[in-house]
């Protein structure tokens, strides 16, 4: 992070040993001081326009876009160099595992470094500094091309997702039987929508406006 | 080295406890074993038909052709790619000292990773990777296109927009002095959101099952 000029690492729920051996970096110190920790995902994202998660595609089955690195380190760039800039979040698992599917419903899309198949797990260090680097890479190509609106926060897509699970839920489009796993489907499904900030605000409106009138009705009802 | 499919490892005077400890990546264990033992730099690449030394350039004056990793790279893959490929080594020093003159004397020229100045010097295992990932960058990027899911039909997104108009209607969110231009607004809003087919069936069904239980307790509450 502090070879290529990045300075704000956030951590949830990080492997303390490691972690402390780290600080003993010389010239990182900076970076390592001003770290932080989350109790989750989400609270470390809240601020973050977009999120980007990455990941070997061990097994599973993705339900995200998936970018070779080439690729989604080049968008991540000119998000960068927007004006004014878009606060970006680049999610990396643990060593082990990865990340889990929870974790991954908070991306907006998920990145992957061009592995050979029979070695896709890299160790975490190098797989940070090849995101990092491919992000500053051409910084001629980031420039180049003009970003359209502000990226909705991380705060308001997650509001969404909770005030369309509880209209989905009073509508009895949620199945008891999948219930665990719809608030992931509905928090991707969102983050795919790549609302910027100002519609955000818009579908934040009318959702409320659903929710009110079925809790109304609802209560109309029981009279 | 495993993860982007290069085998050969050859080693003069390595820091042994770091070597040992290596030995333990799982996966990585076929280029380990076949690692070689060298007395000496010049015996290590007597067979190479093109030595590049890696370097963050220090205070010392290079005598030699630097070149940005990028570019670099890109040379260094066109030799591999040669008929028959050039046999071809990368040549990286320790990482408290980096090459020494002796070393880069034997370099037909130097490569150089885009750190910030004031934080130059990297971790010898990210830096080994980020030059292997320059080098297969290319080539195989230009062979896989970014994955792009079928866009949802227009007729699809004017049955969202419907939809959605009446769901609104019904939840008292369009005020009468605006009716005129929201049908719009909400088409244009939903065009947004770039829906690929298969979001744009689950939304359908989504909003299908929202309208269908605020009809149903209007009906319900006129009893």
């Amino acid at each position: 992070m502090s070879n290529f000029g990045f300075s704000e690492l956030r951590l949830v729920n990080p492997y303390q040993v490691a972690f402390l051996e780290a600080r003993s970096a010389v010239k990182a110190h900076a970076v390592l001081e001003q770290a932080r920790e989350y109790a989750t995902v989400a609270e470390a994202v809240d601020d973050c326009a977009l999120v980007v998660g990455t990941t070997d595609i061990g097994p599973r089955v993705l339900e995200h876009p998936l970018r070779r690195l080439e690729f989604g380190g080049k968008l991540i760039a000119k998000k960068l160099a927007a004006a004014p800039p878009a606060q970006v979040a680049l999610l990396f698992g643990s060593e082990k595992f990865g990340l889990s599917n929870e974790d991954m419903s908070h991306c907006h899309w998920l990145m992957r470094i061009p592995t050979r198949e029979e070695h896709g797990s890299m160790n975490l260090g190098q797989a940070v500094a090849l995101c990092l680097y491919e992000i500053i890479r051409s910084p001629a190509a980031a420039k180049s091309a003009p970003d359209g609106k502000r990226l909705a926060a991380a705060v308001h897509l997650e509001r969404i997702t909770e005030l369309l699970e509880t209209i989905l839920d009073r509508s009895g489009y949620v199945h008891p039987r999948v219930e665990g796993s719809t608030r992931m489907k509905i928090r991707r499904l969102v983050r795919r929508l790549q609302l910027n900030a100002h519609d955000a605000e818009v579908w934040l409106g009318m959702l409320r406006q659903i929710l009110w009138k079925l809790e109304h009705r609802d209560e109309h009802g029981q009279d």
